[in-house]
């Protein structure tokens, strides 16, 4: 009961911004002599904070306001990609306090290897925020692969299956799909909007799709997996056993061939270098269908193009959206808003931290031993 | 606040079975004074019936026992098919009562025309049900199109756009997709599988997702669109202005040919009819590269064929088997189990009258006027 109470007070916090311990009673139905005692809990903990005044009421003297604290608590996000590992800490108001990436090929890699890389990346980032006052709590980790009962069971381009990382740190590490996770790092970090569905373009192509502020995430957390739709039947293979999925046609790979970067390729777009926008030409192309079989299923407020996908909009944005037009418009009138996530490459990084932020918020007791 | 508390008991003996009224408050945590009197409206309202006598616990004496009723309150189905209309009563223990099915051409009708046939088939149903001393108190129908804000928005097969239906009756009538119904009736009168996608043939194919049983209906209650997933991207044209939906491929036309009925299809196919086989291989063919990326974005616990794919399942499990396995084997292991629906052509029906059932049971104060 307690601890269902402390995340009451908290959520109330969280959810409607700074409170005096009179408005929380009042507003919780809790007496003010409990929800002092919950407070200061909160307060020692170092999640919430006492910031200045405000006046309960209309009538009444003002009250110490009690708000999220950004100074004590914070969170780790943490990325595996194919090509760099990412850190970020977040503190409890969402600011991004530091980030760091290093370079990486993760390509058929040796788990123990990277994950040690990983864990060096995490002493050094936790150091950093420590020095400045903050206390990493919690971390959560985004794979490029299929997530099921906290073990990472198939990331086809990191070559790993069956991975367990719960015990990278010195920490508890949630684990979760980076396309999820980048949906989550939509929500929180970026447009704000509630409806969506997340593409995340990477090596890999994924999506997590968003409604009503919630991450739909399927019967046995697989929900999202964009990437092997089928374009065309009788395509060419794919890394997943299936034939003619969107990766075939837009993952990075197949977007870059055998340029070194997606910057290069982008550059390519802009002098009008004529592979380079068949190449663009085709992936926004079998994007198109691909989307609108998701639209079919899934029924998104809006796509938001993440990842590679969003130096690229601009010659994306034509062909995927003539497609989804074409093929939706009869059924559903205007086919959903197609639109750039404006977080870039750091997407899955903060819906990471961002993840551990809400378990705080829901479970404040359990998460800080309270 | 009564509201709730009325909801609070009657889901109580919706979920748990009968129970005392000292067992309800010991259960619900309201007094036996507050329970005892929401319990005559609710036997007022012919919700719930006094049967027989239950122990509450190890000691004490036996008290009379609180179930719902079967007897006085019942639901109506209603499903515009393109080839029927029918109709459905149930009562509260989900009994069905009675089920008339009246054949019709529907194709490119007239939505007053068919809406008065189906009135007088309200009337006599209702007068039937009131025979046997059940009252209808609220009514569901089924319809094979979109459906937003209560409203049918695009039914292709039938030629109806934007018709409003709840005013067909001197009741309330909530209307929905087939799909999205059909799916409820499988949850509520079929396998009790609470997690599982439901694939409904007919001349049209939808489809609706339930995860732990509960309806996924998506952002604008659009989902579950099964029939316009793109199969081949520049195949034949469909009549939602794409082209190579799943419909083309499946559709009940693309499977029937010049065949009269499902019931000669299958025939034919028993007896190793070429061309019957041919058309049932390249559906199954479609439906299984469909159902790939229904998968692969909407991760259901089993797939569960209804319809006309139900008399058609021991030439369709096969194909549609294979193209699961094929594609889906290395990213998911196993695919989800592939099972035919146990209660066939009625499943959208049953639905309906279950919809208007749950609304009863989860706010009873609303539809019964308590």
């Amino acid at each position: 009961m307690r601890a269902r109470n402390l995340a009451v007070v908290l959520g109330t916090i969280h959810r409607s911004g700074p409170h005096t311990r009179a408005a929380l009673a009042e507003r919780t139905g809790l007496t003010k002599t409990t929800v002092s005692s919950l407070v200061s809990d909160l307060l020692e903990a170092g999640v919430v904070t006492e910031s200045g005044t405000v006046r309960a009421g209309e009538r009444g003297r003002p009250g110490v306001a009690l708000s999220l604290s950004g100074h004590r608590v914070a969170t780790l996000g943490l990325e595996i990609n194919i090509d760099y590992l990412a850190a970020c800490v977040v503190d409890l108001t969402r600011t991004v306090r530091l980030r760091r990436t290093r370079p990486a090929d993760n390509r058929n890699s040796d788990p123990a290897e990277i994950l040690r890389r990983l864990r060096d990346l995490v002493k050094e980032t936790t150091a950093e925020a420590e020095e400045s006052g903050l206390r990493v709590i919690g971390a959560a980790l985004a794979v490029p692969g299929t997530v099921a009962g906290g073990v990472l069971r198939n990331a086809p381009h990191l070559g790993w299956r069956d991975v367990r990382v719960a015990d990278l740190a010195d920490l508890p590490v949630a684990i979760d799909n980076e396309a999820n996770l980048a949906a989550l790092g939509e929500l929180w970090f970026g447009s704000r909007a509630t409806d969506f569905l997340y593409v995340s373009g990477e090596i890999g192509v994924g999506a997590g799709l968003v409604v009503g502020g919630e991450l739909f995430r399927g019967t046995f957390g697989l929900a999202g997996e964009l990437g092997h739709v089928v374009v065309v039947p009788d395509g060419p293979a794919c890394r997943c056993g299936g034939r003619g999925c969107l990766e075939v046609y837009a993952g990075q790979d197949a977007l870059l061939g055998d340029l070194g970067s997606v910057a290069e390729l982008a550059a390519r777009l802009e002098s009008g270098d004529r592979r380079a926008l068949e190449a663009a030409e085709r992936a926004g192309h079998a994007l198109g269908v691909a989307l609108t079989s998701a639209v079919q299923l899934l029924d998104p407020g809006r796509i938001v193009l993440g990842g590679v996908f969003g130096p690229l909009f601009p010659w994306l944005e034509g062909p995927v959206g003539d497609g989804l037009a074409t093929r939706l418009r009869q059924l559903r009138g205007t086919p959903p808003p197609l639109v750039v996530s404006g977080i870039g490459a750091d997407a899955a990084v903060l819906g990471a931290a961002g993840l551990v932020i809400q378990q705080i918020i829901a479970e404040p007791a359990r998460v800080l031993g309270l």
